[in-house]
């Protein structure tokens, strides 16, 4: 049976092109160089087997979607992503298990052309533990707290899908059509939102990624802001495939609630609106308004002109 | 029951007085300045409950032991500590575990000087995943690959000290005296050699920390430099309380096999003899030339003239 170490060289040591990278895997650090002028943002996500997906999802899925997870948080940050340390707690060694989840791996971070750079693997209940690192230029972030009174709320893509892929996944609901498949992809495989990250530098004031659901990470940044918000219900983008495998009444309901979508909501000042329908052509992305930031705090939602009431709050983890 | 927002603001969220922190936990990511001339030397350790601590140990040493570990890989590359996040994950909320944690934690982050950044928290089997990030100005870092031919090799402290201490804990040996909480507590709450790896910078060569095993850790050196090493096993500087609770002969082995003790093992050229003596007098620490190496490959042990056999090759965490 191979060491820790002949694990970590067989399945994640590779040689890198980034330049930034003076000494990657295989030493007691890994040795980076962040350029000039620019903040390092990081992030950590751990996703533990049974919590964050089920114990039999495909290892490259599981890979590949904590890869996307964890670029997220860079993306609503709106850094440069560059390089990713692992670390893997795995119950057994398992080579046909590895191997498919080092492909997963490698591939994502090939997309976005990030490298490996470090990591731990331990013996221990199936867990993984992903830091991202990017670069930022100073006061070019997009933090939580910089949204300002009369900026205009919007989405990126569809919220929601996830949300019922996960019901699909789970058994809750049962597939209506062709686009069942779509959703459960978007559950398994979430698309982080890099460019648009970069592209809203300059242009929202401030960012998150819908991972708890969109009315509860709308709360943050608002906690973060001190200020309240409106949202018109009517103005989500629900997409075809989520209303034909959930209706249009629990289609909202997952939009504004569930989580794991992975899109981008931001705040922009409303002169910005030209600029971002030019960048929704440009990443063939939908960036929707569906509500403004105002200083009265709170979040009111808003549906046909009347209140309207959330079921859920959004996910938890604990 | 608190969320794991409230959580995360309970226990880990303090201000920092380092000016390198341009935003600490609470958003998508940090955001973080590395200082001009510096790489970012990044390292992470995860420890699993039941493989790298029995699951009742005191939270307070598991989060000081975790700052410990992590910390004596940056000092093994000569870098200087600045930022740390953490990947926590609990079987449950227990605001009394936490709250020891949490000060476990803060203690020994506030003895280096080191701001908590980040982290996520997610309900799972007990598992931590700590990433160190510190400063090492450009080609000052004490690489595994540097050792020359002719540089005489050292350890400091007293290896195999927390070997003993784990047969003590483990009730594998019966303390035979007042030392045994000395090897308990070098066990619990190893010091991590920050002080000495920034003082070896242009000092020695290659370093490493003596994590699994002074002759597994010494072979890492070995194999990246493409040299081999002869040690002289009488050398080795063993504790009275190490001797007086294993034995001379159990005392040389843990010291060259076991892991757990944090000491640094470095390779430097004959000449800076007299700078190492100052180094150790001032940081009040053993640093003892054990053996030295050489073209040849391959590690030789020997003891009194005679070749030396190691009973155990050291801790493989799989």
């Amino acid at each position: 049976m191979p060491g820790e170490f002949e694990l970590i060289a067989r399945y994640f040591t590779r040689p890198t092109q980034r330049a930034d990278v003076a000494l990657g895997v295989g030493d007691d650090c890994a040795l980076l160089e962040v350029p000039a002028g620019m903040q390092l943002a990081v992030s950590l996500d751990s996703l533990v087997a049974g919590v964050h997906f089920p114990r039999d999802t495909p290892p490259a899925d599981i890979a590949a979607k904590a890869v996307a997870v964890n670029l997220s948080d860079l993306a609503a940050m709106g850094a440069e992503p560059a390089w990713m340390t692992l670390g893997l707690t795995l119950p057994a060694f398992d080579a046909e298990w590895l191997e498919d989840f080092a492909r997963g791996l490698h591939e994502a971070l090939d997309t976005f052309g990030v490298a490996l750079v470090g990591g731990d693997t331990t013996h221990g209940p199936l867990t993984l533990s992903l830091q991202a690192h990017g670069f930022v230029p100073a006061d070019q972030a997009l933090r939580r707290s910089a949204a300002r009174a009369g900026d205009l709320v919007y989405i990126s893509g569809y919220p929601g899908e996830a949300g019922q892929g996960l019901a699909l996944a789970l058994g809750q609901a049962a597939a209506q059509g062709p686009g069942a498949d779509k959703l459960l992809a978007r559950l398994n495989r979430p698309t982080p939102r890099v460019d648009l990250g970069l592209a809203l530098r300059g242009l929202a004031h401030a960012a998150i990624d819908v991972s708890d659901g969109l009315c509860q990470d709308l709360g943050h940044v608002l906690a973060a802001s001190g200020l309240g918000a409106v949202l018109d219900v009517e103005r989500l983008p629900l997409s075809a495939e989520l209303l034909a495998e959930a209706g249009e009444a629990r289609a909202r309901e997952l939009a504004l609630s569930a989580g794991d979508d992975y899109e981008l909501l931001f705040t922009a000042p409303p002169e910005t609106a030209p600029a971002l329908a030019a960048l929704a052509d440009r990443l063939d992305l939908p960036l929707t308004c569906i509500g403004r930031i105002r200083a009265e705090p709170g979040l009111e939602l808003r549906l046909a002109g009347a209140d309207y009431s959330l079921a859920s709050a959004g996910y938890q983890h604990f």
